[in-house]
């Protein structure tokens, strides 16, 4: 399928965060995946349904969980809801796949082949067999690879998606790959936090965001710089900030929680901090 | 209020597109300005009432014309509804005035000043005129100038709007002065026709537009260039296309159709053309 | 002779393009083609003979055309006196080679091997069944490419050529694709219609030459932006515009006007527009 | 001595820096000052006296705070050893001045006249406060500004330094500014922690120094960018990290530890962090 | 008619330079200019008349200065004719004016008024001085000023020149700065000795013509580079060193060689070093 | 070991470059190697034994080269302590190998292979052989290369060092290149002659040693602008040019003077031209 295994962890930054992805067993992201098998690793858009919190308290737990794993879905949803029109003959990227979710939603949604990459062997391994389970592994296929080269054919994907991994990255190059790996034509979205420019330098709520999952989250404007520098051309800007915030509130109520839920509804409060759906044309 | 009068037209090229408003008296923009005192110069937007094609022949003309303005304000409302929080206090530039309709909404709406510039003197006469009549000739000034040097003193703005003038000049300089002229943190709109660099060069249809007003329509990157090299970072884009494609349908219909109604729905229908909404904030 | 056959048309753009020549059957380019064979797609330099307006009616016909012819074939001698030192050995590229007309007057002069091509097919069975014709076909050959991606071997042209073809593209990917076939101290030689950068945007007679065949006229600056961005470096810049207006005054008096001798004559003498020879090295 | 007083705190996130700093009464800088009325706001450099630690008990914590300030004295000493010949004629500039112990170091050493200037109101009237006290107030000055934006005049500084302030702004726009203040031959000098571009992104304890500080550490490349872009030519690069490794050991030690100890030595030891002393000509 | 005075000289190299002026007393500069009081310093262009050679040997001298002093003001008059249209009424800057010679030949040309700048206070004087024996001291003045710098005033200047000076100084800032100084459309134009990219790098005859003069050749594509890096646009290229060589063939056999001619004739001869002419406009 | 043989001498320039080279028997570099078999073609580091200057004036001449000698095998030792950690399966190279001193060094201090390139056909043969008398030519190997396009593969070197070459060649394709072959985190060290941008142009003393070797001393900004550009990031810059400045007193006084010390050590001494070692990081 491809030439080429290019050296995947390239620096110390890279094997750190691979360790950390691959010793990960993070209840909110493994107990949310068991309602459905669907294994999502990021984060919730829309209202949540009050009464979870309500009625028996020994479901309680299971119904946040439940509505928790239903924001995150929605999200995804609609995510894929920006790829444009797809057909079963196209193939997509899900760059920063984790344990498939999103993959897994475009190949039911769209019945083409889907390829994720991340650099992470344990979610290699563990998509890779949810993708068996699945039924669908002859199209929807995991690999070990590092997303600013992927050694993919140049101009092969109809559309590439990056659910909240851009913030491990520099946008410039992980940009110029996506511009060789995309068709002309060809879409890429984007959901991402970006801190705002605009309230000025990185606040005190987003390094403790960037210290708890060792990212460094970018400024919204150097998207649009490393964009415009690769070819990628928006279509579509939505800030859906508010949208998130009811998972982040309720999230911070369940037995999943983190910690890191006040961080998140501290920066997105004090507007320090977005949360971005960025649909760009390959031209 | 300012220091200089900027030499304001530079070449022969702006000369001629003076020369054409100078003496334009459009009946689609005269005779919808007539309808409530705002004469705008910028298309609709939102569906059309199909019953105002109906009922009595001879007041379908005056029906289809108060309701083409009111899809004509809708779109200016639509405008300052991306401009943020607005306090009497703020000032206001409208790039590319026209007779001032939209300067005339935003002073009414958040009770601030507002100026507008246009190379037109014809525009800047009727435009002052208007103030006076609103009573609003304190806080609603139109100068002569060229939106590429106004001559305003740096970060004097709260907010700056083009509404459908950006195919006039070239975008970095325009975007340049916009820089200089926004507070920190202040903001941009911009509604604007933009041909689409993934359909490919300029179509048939848009060089017939660009015929027709003098203009020299942009590709959709080039404004996304032109303001990451400028400090404006995007917070928002909208495809405003399928709502501004009944406007042109009901205008087609109408008396006060120009002969261009063919050459924008062609165009927006084989995709070769956007009509497209930026918010962009200065950082 | 070269490895991959890449993908040739890419956009609705150059499709639409494609059909355009591919059903071109325009007298203008036939017939003067008839007269000796040499088919070209460019216009013409140099004073005409005013006697071929004179004389017996029904043969007027015949001498203008004959003119016209004449000066075209001038037009392109220029263009190949500008290549410099060229060896049987050399490669050459002619880039847009339409039915081939340059081609063949290089391939006569130099002794040497060229490759056309176009995204026509029709123009490239035209033109390949003339170097049949013309007993060249072991060394001139046609080919359906796209000039932006001609798959040719790197380094492997000693000189290339654009003859009125540079409207049709942008200019930043066609030099980067010439400075990766020239050889270092290779040459290329450009001639176009641009448009002025003083006299300031598009004019109107500009907007329909674009519109006529839905190309995309440069600003001047962006030939030597675009040069300067890939290693081409000029050696001579001339502004052949007094030396061509003669053939449209000749041509607009002709049976075979198409209609857009008006916006060329306009454009050329109120100074909107510049038909430019330019000649750079590869550095 | 200047003509304009520009906005000084631009954003939420400045205004958030300087409360930081308007409120800061953190004995790691205040007990160090009161050894000798030097108060720094950097760290310090060479190795320690181990014989600090011993002796009796009620005056260690003495020893080692004088042993501290000593180290960041030295540190002080090295920046100025690099700020070339300075003549009393000259205007050096302190840009994030603090409590303004470099700046009096520097004055005592060359007998010329030093503005320093910070966004912190309190620090400004602390150190004219010491400015009066050392006898150097017609020399000395400091002043309420942002150091993007200082207001004083173009090539009027002979010398400018920073001692650990640059993590608080944008680098471009700073030295944007710098060579713009900086009189051609002038002189730059940096001492700043810097994040490894070579381990790779922001790692785990350089977050957290950021979260400490509400501060930006760059990468180490981000400084020889802006530098190159702006006309600072390097001319000395030093790697301290070494020699504040005992600095920080030592003060891991002490009273007045603040808990962000660990933090930088983590950093410093894994390599993902440095200490680095750059000093540049303005060309 | 300006407002300030810029410091002129601001390096080491540009006092080297000034000092080189100051005393020079080049008989091939002087004794030329005595012929009719144009003192020129730069080449000529045409072919000699070779009967100059021949003849008595007590004038053969003299002949041959005659017959240099006409090719250099042949050169000056072909830079003129590249200005453009210039009326009375606009401005002209000479830049690196020398003893005054193009600048006189363009005041009497065009009855405009011309400034000249020179880094040299004895030129300036000589200059001056000549400016009154001509009776145009009203319109023609010279100024010591630094072309990098002149305090002229933003987009005053009609058309501005420089003739074989560019290699003294660095061209994005000269050529920013003549951006800033021409109006819109205004023109530039420059005679220079350049050397070839395409040859490669700097040979051995172009860095003994570079110590003779202490000055600094630039390769071909730096002109470019720095014109399109500043707005100007160039509409004329003309290589004239096929028509500078004469000129030296001639001075090599004169009274008045410098020593250098064998170097120029070397380097031109071989193609390392090109004369060449740039008319470009302001965009 | 690699796949292509790149064309190696691209230009006349290249090409008299090399048969300089290719005919050098400089006793400055020959009768200094035959000391103990190491030809270095650069120049020396550090005092000199004052007492090679006295004692029987026979031995004189052979104590002063040995002392030279001993200097230039101290800069490359000194050259060879910032490549950092290099371990036996490393790859270096040699960019500019001459007649191979550094490289025998490097293989001799690390264990590991070294491949040196030069486009000096001679110099390759010379090397080659002293490889096999050294015993180490299955790991030491010279290539007839131009190193601009060593024709290596990407990312196969841990190092790469030019001792005294890039004055030959133009920086931004030579550090495009470096950073191709460079591992990410592999590590560049360059020693170099550079020219001062604060004294300002190239002194008469730096454009006579241009002329002596046919080189193209670059400025000082030069190297840090075209590393900025391609991913090298500088950890450390020292000036050696007081180091440097006994070897070329000592040379001036010996028999292998070749004219050029008085060039060199008025340039070093008047502070336009510095001898620069900078360290950077692959990033």
């Amino acid at each position: 399928m491809t030439t080429t295994t290019p050296n995947v962890l390239r620096s110390a930054y890279q094997r750190s965060v691979a360790a950390y992805w691959n010793s990960e067993r993070d209840p909110v992201n493994i107990r949310l995946g068991e309602v459905d098998g669907l294994y999502h690793h990021h984060y919730g858009l829309g209202d949540y349904d009050p009464s979870v919190l309500e009625g028996p308290e020994q479901t309680r737990d299971d119904r946040i969980i439940r509505e928790l794993h239903r924001l995150e879905t929605a999200q995804a949803a609609v995510l894929l809801d920006h790829l444009g029109d797809i057909s079963p003959q196209d193939r997509l990227l899900d760059a920063g796949s984790g344990r498939g979710g999103t993959s897994f939603m475009a190949a039911d949604r769209f019945g083409c082949q889907v390829d994720g990459v991340t650099i992470s062997e344990t979610q290699v391994e563990f998509a890779d067999d949810q993708a068996v389970r699945r039924g669908v592994a002859d199209r929807v296929r995991f690999h070990f690879r590092n997303m600013l080269d992927t050694g993919f054919e140049a101009g092969s994907r109809r559309a590439i998606w990056t659910n909240e991994t851009t913030m491990y990255v520099d946008l410039l190059p992980l940009f110029a790959e996506f511009a060789r790996l995309l068709e002309f034509g060809g879409r890429y979205v984007c959901i991402t936090g970006c801190y705002n420019d605009v309230t000025g330098g990185r606040s005190k709520a987003v390094s403790r965001i960037d210290e708890h999952y060792t990212c460094n989250i970018h400024p919204r404007s150097a998207y649009f710089k490393a964009m415009a520098a690769n070819g990628l051309v928006p279509i579509s800007v939505l800030d859906l900030t508010s949208q998130t915030i009811p998972y982040w509130e309720l999230r911070a109520k369940s037995s999943v929680a983190t910690g890191i839920e006040d961080p998140f509804l501290t920066a997105y409060r004090e507007g320090s901090f977005h949360y971005l759906l960025i649909t760009a044309d390959r031209a």
